[in-house]
């Protein structure tokens, strides 16, 4: 079952505020698939991504995995609302070992203020698709355009 | 109290292990203070480190708590020992506004398999230092080499 | 520093609250202090909240520091606010093993909407006291009493 | 695709080390079904489990999920094992409102030492099912019996 959107035009905004992130250019980060609810990203290796065993760090994969699951928040939410992470929780299953890497960030719950979002990333190594890691989050919808100013969801 | 380091070169080789990390270059993150489960690192504000919002990725600030808090946990193993993370959870309080960052990471508890280590990250904006995210962590010794090679908390 | 306290009926009302959960009352979880942000709650052993080593299971524990954390982020709310919990994280650092347990709940920072707030629970086995669990949640302060009827942070 | 167990009597061993909880008769809650890296148990409403809206407690469910994943954790271990929580996360998404809960417990990936799991907890209001709360956990297997004897995972 596919979500409704509230705004019409939340595909596209959420493509615009992610060309805005200028992490997602120095990582590598790009935009595969969307949908109301849904966002999938997808990152090459490279070298400059490692931790000291040489697989992409954890931190990068997160960062993936945040955008994902924040993005897929975004495209449910209404036209005025910007999105904040107010939290996240990440699961390490098996290494980022792989040539290429898939983020899948899904919407479990939509609400006015709060989205409940989760995210799951695969490693492609060769033909072989690995699960690596799982995130649950709680995504923010900002309004106040003082208090977005401010982006601070304990004060909101 | 300080802990006892079970190995004697475990800070030289913490210093070791974090420059063989391409990601921390990449991000511009460096070390400044390490000690007995204990490690602080700094990162200066980027324009290419940003969300759409202008301030610090959200991933970004994990990556830097997480190599806080997994470093901290690797001062206090065991010779043979290395690092993984197995899950972490961030929280975050206030946007990655500032010039300047600085994460704190700290062991609660060291075990032989299992280490439990938080992480708070902190922005100096101008003068003013603001407490930005909280960060806690399962970090997981590894032992075997073949295992170390493989470097998959859930096959261990 | 001890916060401001924006409904000064707010430490009589957390505890005519805390009286009508009925949990408290099964699992023997009482008040053992209060304040602006913080509330101590005490647990005495008895076999019947046991997991199958015998000693207290970590639901318990962890409902206990629910409490603590979300009656303190409650202290610091308006007067027309009640608390709900929007997600917890828990670490589970010794056995729950001891005559009586000590559950302390702080808040990190409190928002209009959003509470960050903490607990650690202590087990006190003849004399030596130890940290065996660390908390971590996010509380929303929900006002409209329609919206409160229906209790549901993900449609607020 | 269902995992194949390590111990052949992995699930009678799973329903008499639930049935040695004393907290599972004192809440109520009961096994449902068991199979091999899955377990769903039962709850039925009762006041004396409720928070102060009258709804059941989150900690209270909370319990049931995390017996739901640990058990499930459980039956894919080897025979020499018991099961211990690490840590686990929880999101709440609705109230726990309704005559009857279930609490479905299934892992993600099963290790020699740690093992990820997730639960959900649905609550039957009427002949309504709605999703109530997500979990996810890390299981640790302990096979020392002096180890287990302290069940101290920080310690192993």
């Amino acid at each position: 079952m596919m979500p409704d959107l509230r705004n019409p035009d939340a595909l596209t905004q959420m493509r615009a505020a992610f060309d805005r992130q200028g992490i997602m250019a120095t990582l590598g980060i790009t935009v595969a698939e969307v949908g109301p609810g849904l966002v999938i990203l997808a990152l090459p290796f490279r070298p400059d991504l490692t931790q000291h065993h040489g697989f992409v760090h954890a931190g990068v994969i997160t960062t993936a995995m945040d955008s994902a699951a924040g993005f897929a928040a975004f495209t449910l939410m209404d036209a005025d609302a910007e999105v904040l992470t107010a939290e996240f929780k990440a699961n390490f299953l098996a290494p980022a070992r792989g040539q290429t890497f898939r983020m899948v960030g899904e919407v479990i719950k939509s609400g006015r203020t709060l989205t409940f979002a989760e995210a799951r990333a695969y490693a492609m190594d060769g033909t072989t698709e690995t699960l690596i890691a799982t995130f649950t989050a709680t995504m923010m919808a900002v309004r106040d355009p003082g208090l977005r100013e401010r982006s601070n969801p304990a004060t909101l």
